[in-house]
């Protein structure tokens, strides 16, 4: 065995297994408090790289990143954001619709770097090992490099948020995609002023954190857990 | 600033940094190291707790988790692996079908637990916050779920494999899923013997890993980055 192997199996020390799951309780989908400070070169690499290393179908590494930096490319899809969102805001009424309006949904032109996330439906052939059975595993995959990036991020004191709300036709046409080039995430990336304590939309009473024991089955949709210690440890679960 | 806002906004240590591009380097997707060593339910509430913190499209939070740890549902499972995965090799032919038949794809009995993420579509009405244009948003943040779990079992020495090749509504009515749920990532969970120091499939040269910097794109389609020493980092980019 190589030094190298029993390195990377030695096990994790209290303080790399705290950094992983800080990364994971205090990651933020960021709208609202980007800094125009620009990311580093080495730093977004590190990111890029991060991404990179999710898992994928096959070993199909389906994902493409374009860095945007253009004010006229970001301009571009924040109408498209615009024209989207004027739609959306539409299915609320009275109070609802008065709290939609008031969020920021995001931060296209705030934050220094937007990064669209691709996946190229193509890549790799026609018989992509493991994707026979859902074809859409290329796409799940890429989600996989999106949440490695994110978590990267916001090690590295970065904010991600994530912008749902395009028509993806149109934003392929912005960013000049081939065909089978599908834009799965559209992030903004940039330092923050603060990271918040909870999730905006928790904070600002549009929903609610779901217990986690209501969540979990045992073997069949519905079944309690026959492990009575396991549900003592969900209904008394801690978070890290 | 209370002084938890104060604890989460300072910037990681160089060894929490460390621990989670550990996590990212060094996950993989686990089928033949299993060991029979049962998971204590601590640590699985804290790899639950993990995939419920992942973002999710308007705070739907549309995961459920099933634990399942009977060898009977798992020999119905593995019986609707065998049965795709027949199907799967008829794709491959000579060599390449060889190799196919030469993987280990699963590992659904040898791991000592099974878990079966689901995305339910309906969770949280007909109008989820950042759903409208894209409706397979819930899909997508179901996967983040998958890839926040699959870091923190790394870090806790955990192996896991995401099983793809299944009939999804036969994966489905064997787990006595309602219609609007979704089997979106069925994994094995267990100690492992080894981390290997490479993915299998490119260990095995089923596939390769693919460069970087021919993934990325400068604002556009295609286009070179405009940013030289972001072009130079790409090139010269290291591993953590």
């Amino acid at each position: 065995m190589s030094t190298q192997e029993q390195n990377h199996n030695r096990p994790f020390t209290d303080d790399e297994l705290h950094g992983l799951y800080r990364a994971i309780y205090e990651r933020r989908d960021v709208r609202s408090q980007f800094l125009p400070d620009p990311i580093p070169s080495d730093v977004l690499v590190r990111l890029l790289n991060a991404a990179h290393h999710a898992p994928s179908v096959g070993f199909m590494q389906p994902w493409d990143f374009i860095v945007i930096d253009s004010v006229a490319v970001r301009e571009s899809v924040l109408a498209i954001f615009e024209q989207e969102n004027r739609k959306a805001a539409e299915n609320y009424t009275g109070d609802q619709g008065a709290r939609y309006r008031s969020l920021k949904l995001q931060g296209i032109l705030e934050s220094p770097i937007n990064l669209c996330i691709t996946c190229n439906r193509s890549r790799g052939g026609r018989h992509v090992l493991g994707r026979n059975s859902v074809v859409e595993m290329d796409l799940f995959s890429t989600c996989l490099a999106v949440q490695n990036l994110w978590l990267a991020a916001r090690a590295e004191g970065i904010g991600v948020g994530w912008v749902s709300i395009l028509d993806q036709q149109q934003l392929a046409h912005t960013l000049k995609l081939p065909n089978d080039v599908y834009p799965l995430a559209y992030l903004c990336l940039g330092y923050v002023s603060e990271f918040l304590d909870q999730p905006e939309l928790q904070a600002k009473g549009w929903r609610s954190r779901l217990p986690l024991d209501e969540l979990v089955h045992g073997n069949t949709w519905g079944e309690g857990l026959g492990n009575e210690e396991l549900q003592a440890e969900l209904a008394n679960k801690k978070v890290w």
